[in-house]
């Protein structure tokens, strides 16, 4: 007979899943912001939104919260005060343990003036964006940059303020580890963009001439008929940003957008949009509403979707699926050799914007954010220098300068949203897709090869069952490990990037 | 300088926006679900939706709203404990109070019980009806009778059980108030219906030929830029049964369906919503959350999309306005002249089903299920002989005789879901529409003209001053005293058939 477990685990469940209930129904809030609501209904959202959220934070801090758990562990050291608990419940616990502590840390003065503040910052940060005014966006910036210092000095560091602040999005790393791997890893990215500048163009017009939306939307349906994702669990949409939001294994929603001069944007998207989508459906739905059925973080997050986007969509086998269908949609590269429409869609080439970034320049822009931000949290670096410093780092790094901080310090909404440290797990998750890749390629020589031949399934399975279905039972760090023997580092990202474009601009 | 309201009074008003706000997120949930949520997402929905709908109940039941109203009025009587409310205080205490009676009467195990068993029997509802199996059906209808009667007995009534479950949709209706009502119209209505059953059909086969959704979409477009309704805080959708739901009046979505064979049920629909939506959309923002910015009820409501889909879509101005749109849209009715064309589309003609009535057969439809629903209540009816009964009464009042119980007394969700004194109020409506109608007419002689001009705007907007702006304030019975100088008769709506049916008839 299975053992029952302890009736505080079962009300510690309950009371989870009660909380990720109303999680789930903030999910959709968002996604119909962003999706179909009317305009007119954003004053009312933004009251829905508040309150709900109100509400999931009472829930997380809940005296029978804590009740609950402090009959299952001694709440200072974390240590089991019942024996013969199950594995599972074991890792439930010690990760509601983590969430209890991190959720219960500042003060509901703090939570409110920081949900203000960023409020507030990101509607001036608009504004300041759209008229090119950094100076009206630097006083709200300041303040976050102090309201950040606090939260860190409440949440506690060894090293590095920055260190507390990484924490709520990547849990197993610091700024020191970061660095370590951050260091090489820009010296490396510089010289092999040397190189390619080096090189001719493998750039051709016909990529971004216009496509219509008719054309662009009947490529994403023959994309989405190719992936093998359950139709009944998921959708695709259209928004201003493209994103990806779960509210349930089963009901896990992507959108895309439509440029009529970037038609592959659409469709890098929606690969990407659909990595993560593959990660909240493959969560153990046993578990739903349960740490063990919840994500690691934003870097193994971000890891699959670039998998799917960069590793899988922008490999030679796949444009060898995909290419075809374009062909016969966009009949203007009818003539195109399939060689050429492969290179230039991995073209390398410097721009201002992250988001609109190649592989290889990709991680530079990230790292430049990671410099800044732990310059700006510990006081090395002040708000009103920040455009300066944003554009010597720019041209040190990618030989450009913006003309505008519109395109420059001003192009990401994180800060204004009060989010620091969330910026390296954009990097992280192409270092972790690398890492986990190899071990894959190892098991799955003749990926390739199917890979042309449309079958996807079996790379799905593949992260399903090393990665997904572990829940958080792992931090990404021993997942790391788990999968491919080794903590993380650069290393299979870099090679993979050497080889891949010595290939493309033949050096 | 202003009174300020006590401060029982605020805390009761944030305590109302509070459930309203959550209200409002559980509308999005439902119309999420009819809409754009993938098949899968249903269960957990399912859960998001009851989990919510336990919140909300808890927060209407709650010990602090109590304590709050028991400070401004004396719960047993009703009567005001504190002087100098302002009117529009002293309104929203009123109905605050009658809400919270009502909510306080059902014992929370019965509400789960019920919740319970009519999830379960519109589960078995819809088998049944697809199977044409009444024998499934009838224990659940058994069981849901007795819960019915029990929700009588628990809230009390004078006359009839059946007054205490119409009161939940129309509070200032009773059954012998609505029999006085309903039985002369119901002759009325076998009289007209007899008098065109004795002339030829002014069918024209034409306009249920089919039509593509793109040009039935087209069509959609061109009645929504017609229609008065402010874009910004509005929109159109596609799902399997048209219905209308705010979230907000800034926020207030409808959808319409598209049947290859019906166009005009696609105009209809659109007309039927969108008259509920200006009532939401008319509402005073300034009161929203509390019972001055509610609906009076269903009666109301209904009256307000029987007014545009009937008394304005179906009018002759009308057709003046939009069949040159339909016209040019389906080329086939470029002979067809005007008047041939208003008089098919208002053609009467007995069938089977309520939903697709036209306007001299309908209120007999509900006519029937409000007779039988009384008998049900009242044990003068057994659950087993339902199906003969509707049968019997089909026969007697449109002359047909259902082939299969599908068509007959399955046909509507309602009782599934434990709806019982619902029905009436669809009738009703009507009978509203037409009081207020003959109101407006004296107010606006030239209504027909404007209208055939495009101007709908003056129409709206007597809606909104004469119905919308009052919220709460008064009963329907009351609102009709106030807008037309009596309560509610059918002789408008008497006469307005009689009079539109005999110039199309020609008797």
């Amino acid at each position: 007979m299975a053992q029952q477990p302890p009736k505080s685990y079962l009300a510690l469940k309950e009371l989870s899943q009660k909380i990720h209930t109303y999680t789930s129904i903030l999910g959709l809030l968002h996604w119909d912001q962003e999706t179909y609501m009317p305009s007119g209904g954003i004053s009312p959202r933004s009251h829905q939104i508040a309150q709900l959220s109100h509400l999931i934070h009472k829930e997380r801090i809940s005296p029978s919260f804590k009740k609950q758990l402090g009959k299952l562990i001694h709440f200072s050291t974390g240590k089991p005060k019942v024996k013969n608990l199950l594995k599972c419940a074991r890792i439930n616990v010690r990760e509601w343990h983590k969430d209890f502590l991190r959720a219960t840390k500042l003060p509901a003065s703090f939570v409110k003036n920081a949900s203000q503040l960023t409020s507030e910052a990101s509607q001036v940060w608009a504004v300041a964006k759209q008229s090119n005014q950094f100076k009206l966006f630097a006083p709200f910036l300041e303040k976050i940059v102090a309201m950040n210092r606090k939260k860190a000095d409440i949440f506690g560091f060894a090293d590095h303020p920055y260190d507390a602040l990484i924490e709520a999005y990547e849990p197993c790393m610091s700024t020191a580890r970061i660095k370590h791997i951050f260091t090489p890893l820009r010296k490396e990215l510089e010289k092999l963009l040397k190189k390619i500048n080096a090189k001719r163009s493998v750039e051709n017009p016909l990529l971004t001439k216009e496509v219509s939306k008719e054309t662009q939307l009947a490529l994403s349906h023959q994309l989405l008929s190719l992936l093998p994702a359950e139709p009944a669990y998921t959708r695709l949409d259209i928004s201003s940003h493209p994103f990806s939001l779960a509210l349930h294994p089963h009901d896990s929603r992507i959108t895309t957008r439509i440029l009529p001069h970037a038609f592959m944007s659409n469709i890098f998207s929606i690969l990407h949009e659909t990595g993560h989508s593959f990660y909240e459906m493959g969560l153990p739905t046993e578990h739903w509403g349960t740490p063990l059925g919840e994500t690691i973080s934003l870097s193994i997050h971000e890891s699959q979707s670039r998998w799917w986007e960069t590793r899988i969509g922008r490999s030679l086998s796949f444009c060898k699926l995909f290419y075809p269908r374009i062909q016969k949609e966009i009949p203007r590269f009818k003539h195109m050799p399939l060689k050429d429409f492969y290179r230039s869609m991995n073209h390398v080439k410097p721009s201002q914007i992250r988001v609109e970034a190649d592989e290889v320049t990709y991680c530079l822009h990230v790292i430049l954010r990671f410099e800044i931000e732990q310059e700006l949290i510990s006081g090395a670096l002040q708000v009103n220098d920040l455009p300066e410093a944003w554009n010597a780092k720019m041209q040190e790094m990618l030989g450009l300068t913006p003309a505008t901080d519109t395109e420059g310090c001003l192009q990401d909404i994180h800060w204004s949203l009060g989010d620091f440290g969330y910026f390296p797990t954009y990097a992280l998750g192409n270092l972790f897709a690398s890492q986990f890749f190899t071990s894959f390629e190892k098991g799955h020589r003749d990926w390739e090869s199917r890979v042309e031949a449309g079958d996807l399934v079996f790379i799905r399975d593949w992260l399903k069952e090393n990665i997904h279905q572990w829940g958080r039972t792992y931090t990404s760090d021993e997942l790391a490990k788990k999968v491919t023997g080794k903590p993380l580092d650069a290393s299979a990202y870099l090679a993979y990037l050497n080889k891949k474009y010595a290939e493309i601009y033949q050096f």
